[in-house]
């Protein structure tokens, strides 16, 4: 497959969200027009986006709801469990680690793990936190997918690399620093005040 | 101003990040390509992007970088502080009440609200929690900027109509739903299975 971008893959994830609450209202088609609206885009580019994975829709008469969305699914891969492990229980960990909206996209939180004593051996609802020494042991017997990476900036990067030798190829970064891994692993980094920055840019472009 | 789409300023936020790095390392200019590269993006999209807002760079030479990203901090309304304040003291709400990387970017959490007796008059470092409602005559004395809404999903249209009503204009939504607001109010929508989605889209399309 060519390169798809990691806004083109948000876009997706966008779209399904907006096909779903359609078909929640009762609705079997969407129009590239709505689609656009929905997610905050153009037609144009909610067209060009679903070109890359194939035809769909009809012209005239818009997307089917059901049949796209579950095209979405699938391309997102969302068709499977995902067994994702925290690494880091400090509060954001915590957070994850109770998120709601991770099962519901079947993202299946079976491990937490920390290097400090303190927190080793405390229970989280049905997990307990676990000792990182452990964690390369663990990945070869239970085969996670995803790590959750939320240590403090300063120690990463180190961690990150644990990581990689471990054997994870995708990685959700939280702390607040640029990561470098080989080619064949993904990470992406949630900066929350990049989020604010989206903010802060519209109080600060608004009239009055 | 024309209107600039979500997507866009979020990558005028990357781009920034991506100057700050090459500054560091004592790079004076910058071309679109190495945006785009660094960004992930593509060198037409980065001149596009900075188009939007005015004439920067020479052809051949580049832009230049503590420039650009002085001009970028100015467009991104980072030349000063906001004030912001978080609703719900869960371990979102916790998480983020701690969270270096805001105060970096001159975001600085002057309250946490909660409506649970419990957590009411908890102390959080330099903060109490606070009743939420007292927010609209707080609000009246502080002239927060930006509320950070980490309330479970079934309570968080009926507090965004809240803070609302106290004014404000700007909301951080983390309740994993979409909210209606006015057109005067801009929400952002942090959607933490979104961003894992785009993990397992990269695990489900790789080869091997």
């Amino acid at each position: 497959m060519k390169h798809i971008s990691e806004s083109t893959v948000r876009r997706l994830s966008v779209y399904l969200r907006s096909l779903e609450e359609h078909a929640q209202r009762g609705l079997s088609t969407i129009s590239s027009d709505e689609l656009a609206g929905l997610g905050g885009t153009t037609s144009a580019q909610v067209r060009k986006d679903l070109s890359l994975f194939g035809s769909f829709g009809t012209r005239g008469l818009g997307y089917p709801v059901p049949e796209l969305a579950s095209r979405l699914r699938d391309i997102l891969g969302l068709g499977r469990e995902w067994r994702v492990v925290i690494v880091g229980a400090g509060k954001i960990g915590a957070a994850l680690a109770r998120y709601q909206g991770f099962e519901q996209r079947g993202f299946h939180v079976v491990a937490v793990y920390d290097s400090d004593e303190r927190k080793i051996g405390t229970h989280w609802d049905s997990l307990v936190v676990r000792d990182v020494a452990f964690l390369p042991a663990d990945v070869r017997k239970q085969h996670p997918d995803i790590a959750v990476l939320a240590v403090p900036a300063e120690s990463a990067q180190a961690m990150l690399d644990r990581l990689v030798s471990a054997g994870f190829r995708a990685v959700l970064n939280f702390a607040p620093t640029r990561l470098e891994a080989p080619d064949h692993v993904t990470v992406r980094t949630v900066n929350m005040a990049m989020e604010l920055e989206g903010l802060s840019f519209a109080l600060a472009n608004r009239d009055g």
